[in-house]
């Protein structure tokens, strides 16, 4: 399969600002969600609270999983007005954030 | 379902120090895949480089995905003497690491 098909998983970990409230959190949580009724390119949005044991966290809370349909489709993706303007409300409600992208591969060759 | 029940996703974003050749980081990359072969509940793994285009990788370059069966069984996986064998040869050739959990949910409620 040619690189440029493969699924996307884009993974973005986050930690709020200590005085967003837990209802904003949610009702953020939910507009993300909402955002694969209006990006067609966008597979599937997964979230969960970090409960790792490790102490490797570097302080992230929160995993955000979204599956792209191919390499293509990321840049319309981040390009998308309705992600731009979830960005727009998500970003300055955040500490700290990392994005990062990846086609998944079993093996290493 | 009990939460103690649901999978649990495990990420790993790693950057490698600069100095470690291409071949070191297959092998290791190989050595962690392995890990399937030993560790009960340790479900699947998958692995990536960052393809991000939003410049927030935050210098992260590879991403390691497992599942792990349960959130009981995490602490298992944490432990289990190959993960340790395999973490004392991977934490020396890394220049930054973040570790996080979750159990994913579709929906924030």
């Amino acid at each position: 399969m040619a690189e440029a098909t493969k699924e996307i998983h884009h993974l973005v970990l986050a930690k709020f600002k200590e005085e967003i409230p837990p209802q904003k959190i949610e009702e953020l949580i939910k507009g993300y969600a909402n955002l694969v009724e209006h990006i067609p390119h966008m597979k599937a949005f997964h979230w969960g609270k970090d409960v790792s044991i490790e102490n490797l966290n570097q302080g992230f809370t929160h995993i955000f999983h979204i599956v792209i349909e191919n390499s293509k489709s990321l840049e319309e993706y981040v390009n998308h007005p309705a992600h731009v303007e979830f960005g727009n409300l998500m970003f300055p409600v955040l500490d700290k954030v990392t994005v990062v992208d990846f086609s998944p591969s079993a093996l290493p060759i």
